[in-house]
């Protein structure tokens, strides 16, 4: 009875976001379950009310995470039409990473190398969500290609991999570095193979 | 005394080895100094005599693993003199990430995603076995230069660091989706703007 009064909401929603930052910001081997109860200010009947158990409490900061990540890629990447709005985008990305010296890496890219190999569930998880960022991407590149910016003959699919790709690459070796620069060569050079197709230059 | 006698360097590599894998495989926080004993088959004294800490063990394994990429590296990156030769650098690379198919990562970039926010010596001894992986890589594009193979003006700092993002990008994403072609998707884009400042190609 107890336990029925403490599974709302709200309580839910705070314990995932305590969870979300200190499994962004210490890694998710690192944050007990103790720790999520202390930064949620949970009692411990409330957390295990809501998360059966750290493997719950992981698979729900994933889909939390997924959600909050391909809403903002969304929400820039539908924008883009253009050369300048593709390179807008990244100069939006490498702003937030300068923003806090390169620290903590992308949300998922993090989650991904610590959970991959340990469970299979997460990894299938965040498998969907960078399939849905990459076609996020590729989407914008199409559009780029049938407005005749980009030649008709460019492989979006294999293009948008690599871009994802420096970004993530970029993000390791910008938390590496505490700076944002590898991050901003990283997608340079990716946004530079991509405008070799347009059609003016060619 | 019986501390002493433990103190052999057979059993201070056996001890390493395994940590080095353990660490590369389950990741960091992870790893219990209680999982390193087992697999190594040491004393709870040998181990404590070896690595006063779980700090002193990894910054140990760090150390090995980085001297290990580095040796791997230096000796593929130094043969190389060609384009071609850097496209079986990608080829020798791909094709081990496919026998493990995509799994664990790169040790370097995975330890740095772990640790890097976690503890400063840490990220600074990653940050200079990055440097210097960078470094073989600017060296070799550097060669393609001097022989004319690029174009004298190429910015090959700017490359390095990019085609270091795509590989650790390419690792980033081949072990989520355990196949190695997003790595291989990364290293070709990557190449294929580096090969754009060929003097044949312009």
């Amino acid at each position: 009875m107890a336990k029925q009064d403490t599974l709302d909401p709200e309580t839910r929603a705070r314990i995932l976001d305590s969870a979300a930052t200190l499994f962004y910001t210490k890694g998710v081997a690192s944050t007990s379950l103790n720790d999520v109860q202390t930064a949620s200010g949970a009692s411990e009947s409330q957390l295990s009310g809501h998360f059966r158990d750290k493997t719950s409490l992981i698979r729900a900061v994933i889909d939390v995470q997924s959600r909050s990540v391909l809403a903002r890629e969304e929400s820039r990447l539908a924008a883009v039409s253009t050369l300048a709005g593709l390179r807008r985008w990244r100069d939006a990305l490498v702003r937030s990473n300068t923003l806090q010296d390169g620290s903590y890496g992308c949300a998922l890219g993090a989650m991904s190398t610590e959970l991959s190999d340990k469970d299979e569930r997460s990894r299938a998880a965040l498998a969907l969500a960078f399939g849905s960022w990459q076609q996020l991407i590729v989407d914008a590149l199409e559009r780029l290609r049938d407005q005749g910016i980009l030649a008709a003959d460019v492989d979006t699919h294999k293009l948008g991999t690599g871009l994802l790709a420096a970004l993530q690459g970029g993000y390791v070796l910008a938390q590496n570095a505490r700076n944002s620069t590898p991050m901003a060569d990283a997608l340079d050079m990716a946004l530079d193979r991509i405008s070799s197709f347009a059609e003016s230059g060619r």
